[in-house]
Formats: C-alpha cells, structure tokens, sequence
C-alpha cells in the first residue's frame, strides 16, 4: 500500500482540499490509462466528447435532491460596482482562510457530478434512429467526509463509455464492456471482481432509487480489493425520459461504463511497485484493438 | 467570421453559461493545437503538470481584491443532517433555473483563475539552484459581462509555459517564446501582432497592480485582429515574493507564456474556413521541434 510520500515522490501532488496534481510518472501513467480507455471505447466506434465543466442546476433537480451532500456548486460575487466595492474593501479573506463573501449572485451552475450527465443533457428532445455510443472524460467533483491520495478525492478525473439503445443494446453493451475491462486489467496484472453495489445516497431508505438499486442490480463495480476501479451501470429508460430522448417513440435505454482514472494510477503503483520501469505496457496491442 | 452555426457544425457544443463543449473536427484541433503548444514548451525540456481544479483562496487574496469580478468560488452545502434535509425537501431548484441553496459551507477555494497560479503555489517556500520550466494546462473560469462562443467565455482551456528564474531568463525566455509564437501562427497562416496590454482590473485607477502595467510594458499580447490569442507576461519577483520562491537568497523572477486554446480554434476557423480539409498541417515539423 504506498504512502503519501512514495506518490509523492512519483508525481502526485496531493492538496489540502482533497484533490490530486499530477506530474512525471504519474502523469504519463494517467495518460496512458486514459488512451487504453479511449482505445477501449473504440470498439464501439464511441465518438469522443469533451463536455464543458458545469451543468445546468435545472437539469439535476432530481440529482441534486438525491445526493445533496456530495454537490459542489459554482458561485460568484453578485455583479454591481457597490457589492465588488464592499468585498475588494474588506478582508477578502478571513483567518480560517475562508473567503469573506459579500451578496453572491444565483448559483445557476453545478460543477460536474458525472461524466455522462453532459452525454445525456446534449441530446435533449432529439430522436435517435440507431444506437449511439459516445467516450468522454471530465473532472467530476463529489465531497465526502474525508479524502484519501487516488482513492477518494473531492474532485476526480472520470472516463465513460455510454451506449444509447434499446434495452437489448444496453446489456449487450454492459456485458461486452464489463468483460473488456477484465481482460484489460489481466493484461496489466490487475486483480479485479465485480461486485453489485448502491450509490451513496442521501437518506437512503426514502430514496426510490435505492430501493430500485437494492432490488435490482443495475450497479455493478469492478473491485481491486476495497477500491472500486470501475463501474458498469444500467439506467433503463431513467435519463432517456427525463432528457426527452427517443428513438421509435419511446424514451432510449442507457447504460455507461465509468474508469475513475485516479483510483487506477493507484492501484498499479499498489500492485506492481514505486519503479516506474516496472509497471507494464498499458497500451493495448493492435490485434487486441482491431479484434 | 464563423456564426453559431457553422461552428456547432464543426463540433462546437456552445452552452448557455458560457462554456464550450467539443467534439469532432473542432476536438481534434484543439488536441493538435495543444499538441503544438506542448511542442514548443520542449525547446525549453519545460516540465508538464497537471493541475487540480481549484486554489486555495488564501493564496490568492491579493488577485481577489483586483479581479473580484471575475472570480468563481466553489461552495457546498452545509453538511449537517438537518440542513441537507431542509434542502432536499426545498423546491431545490426554483422557477428561474437558480438552486434553492440552504445553509452553506465555507468558500475555501477558487476555480483556477489562471493557469500558472498552480506552478508557484506547488512551489511555496522552496529555493531553487536554476531556471525551472514548467508548462501546464488548466480550465480557467472568469466571469465577464457578456460571452461569445470561442472568443470570450465562462471557462476555457489555457495553456501555459512558465519560466522562475533571474530576471536576464525571464527576460531571454520571453523574447524567445514571442518569437516561437510567431513562428508558430505564420506557420498555420494566422496573422498575428503584439501590443502592449493591461489586466481588466476592477477599478483600475486605484490599483497598483494597473498602474504598474501603464508605466512599465510587462504584459503583451499577440493580437489576431481584435482578438488576443496569447499574452507574455513579465512578473518581476512578484511571485517568487508572494510565495517565497527563492533562489541565491533573493526571491525568482517569472515570466510566462499564455494560450487561449478556444480562441485559437476561432482564428483557424476564421483564417482558413468551415471546411476542415482546407485548414493547415498543425504539428510542428521535427526539424523545429528539435532546432
């Protein structure tokens, strides 16, 4: 298990918010995972996405309610030369190193919560004619009640897989990606067991979709002992009705893969050691890319 | 000058907020320009480092007083029982798109203002024994009155190279990155000119920082028309002061090169047309990638 000296000295820089910098062996590791992801995705011919850092508040009202604790929120000084006086005027910033805010404008905005949210709010009121498969990465941000370096981080860099289908398409999909995953983590020596698990919700015995999640197993993770590398999720017709988006009249199925990229990193240097040089070849072989 | 709809036909996911998605022909630029960029921060080996999302506010008490305006915080919910409970049984959105916000918790952070913040914040209280070159990428939030897709925004990508050292290095480093940029936009075909500049302080005429930019020319950038693609900036010891970086016993000087990635892609696009056939060969030829 590495200690935050051992990342350290391989290019983590952990902070004080709970967030990771990267740099050297880490950093090319992280890019190197994210390729074999990016390659992964291929298969599907998933096209790339980059989506922007927010969303829009009015479009995770159901999200928001479910997992209040975990959101983080953009916000900014309400906009009139008086206000902007006032906070330039005072202390700016207290003792406790909080910022010592005047009146702050509406907060209209939420900054990304999961990758695939962006796929899904893109493609309000459209029809679909065939299924669609799309890969993007984004940094997610998620508090908890404390942070660890790679495993557990207020913000986070997340690769998704998404496919948009019928329900028949979508576990398709999930089993071809599940097992993709595994033989990718064979490939680089990575121990993985896929387990059925909750989202962490708030309230969670009031919550309709954890009783849906109890009694249906529409999460799955993909486990390197404690550490959940990988998810692998089925939303029926959940984001399909709620974003309007059809195909043949009804609301599409969808479903995503999700790599926490950060947890990975961790779970190589854990596995295969502190020497870069002996961490394996993260790039998939061209058969395996072309298969 | 491409519409809104030339440029979302060109991948262009333009959001309500001010921010930018990508995908297709516009993704692929933006890699290759940033590709690029990464190129020429070679010719001084400069180090990459990826960044976390955020600032400590307390780092930047001095940038908040002069950009008030501009800043975006990150904020939470007061993670009480109570509290999380009043707000998720709260309307959590209102009609006008705004969160229905309950207690909140303390604003500790700010999203990346700039991106070579991050390179001396990494290196607060440390003494260096030579010219370090760093380059790093970074989403970038400031708030401004009104947006335009690519060329004025929310958020957006900024690529940096960055130089601590004397001031005869920074001094060198700046000359030669002006030129290297130069290279690069005739290169690409985009006509580029530098000008002096001043930061869009808030009330200027009681800043120093502002005064300071009127007297001496330590920012310009390299204009493509009306619209700055780049800007080299001289801080003097500003930095190495404000966060202690030293070296021979007297704090560094900086110096950093700037490029807005979307505002690139604008020009592309507005030089050489909605037809990605037709746009230049971006990556930089070995022979100048290794002069």
């Amino acid at each position: 298990m590495p200690d935050l000296a051992a990342l350290t000295a391989l290019g983590l820089r952990w902070d004080a918010y709970g967030q990771a910098g990267l740099t050297g062996p880490l950093l090319r590791l992280a890019d190197d995972l994210d390729h074999a992801f990016q390659q992964l995705a291929a298969q599907w011919q998933a096209v790339e996405e980059r989506p922007p850092a927010t969303l829009p508040a009015s479009a995770l009202t159901g999200h928001l309610r479910a997992f209040p604790h975990q959101a983080t929120f953009a916000i900014g000084l309400e906009p009139t030369d008086t206000n902007l006086g006032e906070f330039a005027d005072g202390p700016v910033v207290g003792p406790a190193g909080s910022v010592v805010l005047t009146r702050t404008g509406p907060v209209t905005t939420v900054l990304t919560p999961a990758a695939c949210f962006h796929v899904y709010a893109q493609r309000r009121g459209t029809q679909l004619t065939e299924a669609a498969y799309v890969t993007t990465r984004t940094t997610c941000f998620r508090r908890e009640q404390h942070y660890e370096p790679l495993r557990r981080q207020w913000n986070f860099s997340m690769r998704e897989i998404v496919c948009l289908g019928t329900s028949d398409e979508t576990t398709s999909f999930l089993a071809e990606a599940r097992a993709q995953t595994d033989d990718f983590a064979r490939r680089i020596g990575l121990p993985l067991a896929w387990a059925p698990a909750t989202d962490p919700f708030f309230r969670p015995h009031r919550q309709p979709g954890f009783l849906l999640q109890r009694v249906q197993p529409v999460k799955h993770e993909a486990m390197y002992g404690s550490l959940a590398l990988a998810s692998a999720n089925r939303h029926h017709d959940h984001f399909g009705s709620t974003f309007d988006i059809n195909r043949a009249g009804v609301p599409v199925s969808t479903a995503c893969v999700a790599f926490g990229l950060e947890r990975w990193l961790y779970a190589v240097v854990d596995r295969h050691g502190t020497d870069p040089g002996a961490w394996p070849e993260i790039a998939l072989p061209a058969e395996v890319v072309t298969a």
